[in-house]
C-alpha cells in the first residue's frame, strides 16, 4: 500500500497571500482537522486570517508541531523565495514539510540541503513516486463508495468527508479515502490519482481501498467526472479501480458548464447517475446509486428547499446538500439498501 | 506537438532472442515498413529470422543507416548485457538507438556516457518527458476516426494500419497517428498515451491528431477498452481526446475474458459500439461506428465467412478481418456515411 503519511500535529503556513480564495487548503484543515492543526504560521504582509491561533515556527515546535502544512496555492502552483527561510528553518529543527503545490520543493537546492542534515522530511503530496501494479479487476472484501459529479469541483471531498463522518456517528465502520492533495493532507494520507501515470491509475485505485471486513466501508473521494473531457480518464480509472457498491453523485447547482471546457454544458443529472452505474457495473454488477449531494450555497433557503425537493421528485433519490442540510438521508437510504433486514428491525422497534 | 522522430531508414536489432513470440515489434516493422529496413542485425545465439538482409552494425552503417530499433521484447521489458556492445558502437557511430522496453537505456551508465560522446541519441519510447497541456474539447478541424475494441491486443493498430492505407490507396488524404510504442516505430512518430500522466491524458490525445484540412482524415491507434477495468482509464482519455467523428470496434474471436482479468468476461460487440459511442458523443454528438474488425486467425476459410456473415446480420455494419479479408467494405461504409452524395454520384456514373 503506497500511502502519504503526515506527521501530526502541524502548524498551516500561510506565507504573505494577499487572497483568500488562495487558502482553501489551509481552510479545509481548519475545518476538518481542527484537533490536528496547532495553529496559522503567517509571514508580516499576509492579509489573510483563518482565525487560528498565531504561531511563529518556534511557538510551534514548542507546542510539538512535527509537520509543516502549505495551506497556500499560488496561480501555477510555484513557491515563492519569501517562503523560503522559515522552510529552512523548519527542515532544521526536523519538522516534515507538506507540499501539495506543483513544484517539487526538493528540486529547490536550498531546501535538498536542509533536508539531507536533518530528520525532516519534504514530502510533496503531488509528486508520485515508486511503481504502482497494473489493476487486477480482483473482487476485495468490504463495502465502497464512491463520490462521483458533473464537474470537477462540486463536492466530491466534502460529501465523503461529511458521510464518513456521519456514518462513524451512526456506528458504522468506515473510513475517508482521499485521492487529491487537500483530501490527503486533511485525512493523513492517501494517494493523488491525477498524478499516477495512466496505464497504472487504476492499480492504484485498488490500492486505495483494499480488502477489508466485510461490513466495513471506504468512502472514496472521486475526482473530476465522465463527462469532462479534461479529467475523464482519471474519473474512470478510479471508478473502475474502486469497484465500489455505491455512488453517490454530486454537483453545484451553479454550474452551467464544464469548468475547463466553457464550450461543453453539464450533464444532467439522470444522464450522470446512468452513465457512471453503466461503467461501474463492469467491474460491480449490483452497483447502485444511493443519492444526490448538491452545493446549493448560491440558492437562498426557500429556492434551496424547493431545488432539494423537485430534484427528490425527479430522481426519486434522496437530495442533500452536505454542509446545510446535512448527511442523514443518504445514510438512510445507504441503510436501507444494503442493509434492508435490519433497517426493518430498527424501525419496528421505535 | 510532442511527437518522437525516428531517423530513417535503420537496422533492426534482434539480440540473442530464442523464441519468435518476443520479436512482434520487429515484425510489424518489417511488415509494415519495408522501404525503411536495412536489414536485421542478429548476435551469433539469435535463433529468430525475419527473413531480412543480414548485416553487421559495419554494413548498416556503410548502408546508411540511421538508427537502430530494438525489435526484441523481453519478459519484464528489460535490456540484456549482451546487447550492450553493440549498442555502444551504434552510438558511437552516430546512430540513434530506438527503444520501446520499459527499461530507460538512458539510465545504463556505459550508454549514457556513448551518448555523450556522439552524435547518436537514445530515444526511449516509452519514456515521456516534457508537459502536456490539459484538455481544452475544443473542436479541432479534420475528420477522426478512432480504432476501439472489446480488449487489449485485438488488431486495433494493424486495422488503422490497413484502413490508413486503404483510404491513401482510394485517394483520400489519411494519416496514421500511433499512440503505442510499436506503432510509433511504425510510423516514425506519435505519443504513447499510455505512459502519459493521468491528468494530461486527454490533453496528450488532443495533440496527437491537431487542427488539419476539413476532409483529411486522421486514423487514430486506439488503446486498451473502455471494459478493460486495467486500461479503462488510457482507453476513454484516448476517446476524449481524439473527439472522434468514427469509430471502428475491434475484437479477436478466440477471446473470451478480458487479457489482464481473466474474471471478466468480453462484452459483446453491441454492448462495446454503445458504451463507446455514448462516451464518445460527450466530445462529438454525431460519432457513428461504421464497422468491425476482427481478427479471426483461429477460424479456418469456413468458419470465418460464416461468423463474419453472421455478424453482419446481427450489427448490421461491415464485418471484416482486415488482414485476410481486407478493409474494402469499411472504406465503402465510411464513404456512404461521410459522403452520400459523393458516393451515389460515383455509383451513378458505373
Amino acid at each position: 500500500m503506497s500511502t502519504m503519511k503526515i506527521k501530526l500535529p502541524y502548524v498551516i503556513f500561510l506565507g504573505d497571500v494577499e487572497d483568500k480564495t488562495l487558502v482553501k487548503t489551509g481552510a479545509g484543515l481548519a475545518k476538518w482537522c481542527g484537533d490536528d492543526v496547532l495553529g496559522q504560521l503567517r509571514l508580516a504582509s499576509c492579509a489573510v486570517d483563518l482565525g487560528l491561533t498565531e504561531l511563529t515556527l518556534t511557538e510551534a515546535i514548542a507546542k510539538g508541531a512535527k509537520s509543516l502544512v502549505i495551506g497556500v496555492a499560488t496561480v501555477g502552483g510555484s513557491v515563492k523565495p519569501s517562503w523560503l527561510p522559515t522552510f529552512v528553518q523548519a527542515l532544521e529543527a526536523g519538522l516534515d514539510i507538506i507540499n501539495g503545490l506543483h513544484t517539487n520543493l526538493s528540486n529547490i537546492p536550498e531546501l535538498a540541503e536542509a533536508q539531507q542534515k536533518s530528520s525532516g522530511q519534504i514530502i510533496n503530496i503531488r509528486q508520485v513516486t515508486g511503481e504502482f501494479p497494473i489493476a487486477t479487476g480482483k473482487k476485495r472484501r468490504g463495502m465502497r463508495l464512491l463520490t462521483v459529479g458533473t464537474d470537477c469541483a462540486v463536492g466530491k471531498k466534502y460529501t465523503a468527508l461529511e458521510l464518513s463522518l456521519g456514518l462513524n456517528t451512526a456506528g458504522i465502520d468506515a473510513t475517508f479515502r482521499a485521492t487529491g492533495q487537500t483530501g490527503i493532507m486533511i485525512a493523513g494520507e492517501g494517494l493523488p490519482v491525477d498524478s499516477v501515470v495512466s496505464d497504472f491509475v487504476s492499480g492504484a485505485a485498488e490500492l486505495i481501498s483494499p480488502d477489508n471486513n466485510a461490513d466495513h466501508w471506504d468512502i472514496i473521494e472521486g475526482q473530476g467526472s465522465l463527462f469532462n473531457p479534461s479529467f475523464s480518464a482519471v474519473s474512470l480509472g478510479l471508478l473502475h479501480g474502486s469497484q465500489p457498491d455505491a455512488i453517490i453523485v454530486c454537483h453545484d447547482v451553479a454550474r452551467e458548464t464544464i469548468s475547463t471546457c466553457p464550450d461543453y454544458q453539464l450533464p444532467t443529472l439522470q444522464a450522470c447517475i446512468d452513465l457512471h452505474l453503466q461503467c461501474a457495473r463492469i467491474v460491480n454488477p449490483t452497483v447502485r446509486c444511493i443519492g444526490i449531494s448538491v452545493n446549493t450555497s448560491s440558492l437562498n433557503q426557500d429556492k434551496r428547499e424547493e431545488y432539494l425537493q423537485a430534484l427528490e421528485q425527479e430522481l426519486g433519490l434522496p437530495c442533500v446538500d452536505p454542509l446545510i442540510t446535512g448527511c442523514d438521508t443518504l445514510i438512510k437510504e445507504l441503510m436501507m439498501q444494503f442493509y434492508p433486514q435490519q433497517t426493518r428491525l430498527a424501525h419496528a422497534e421505535l
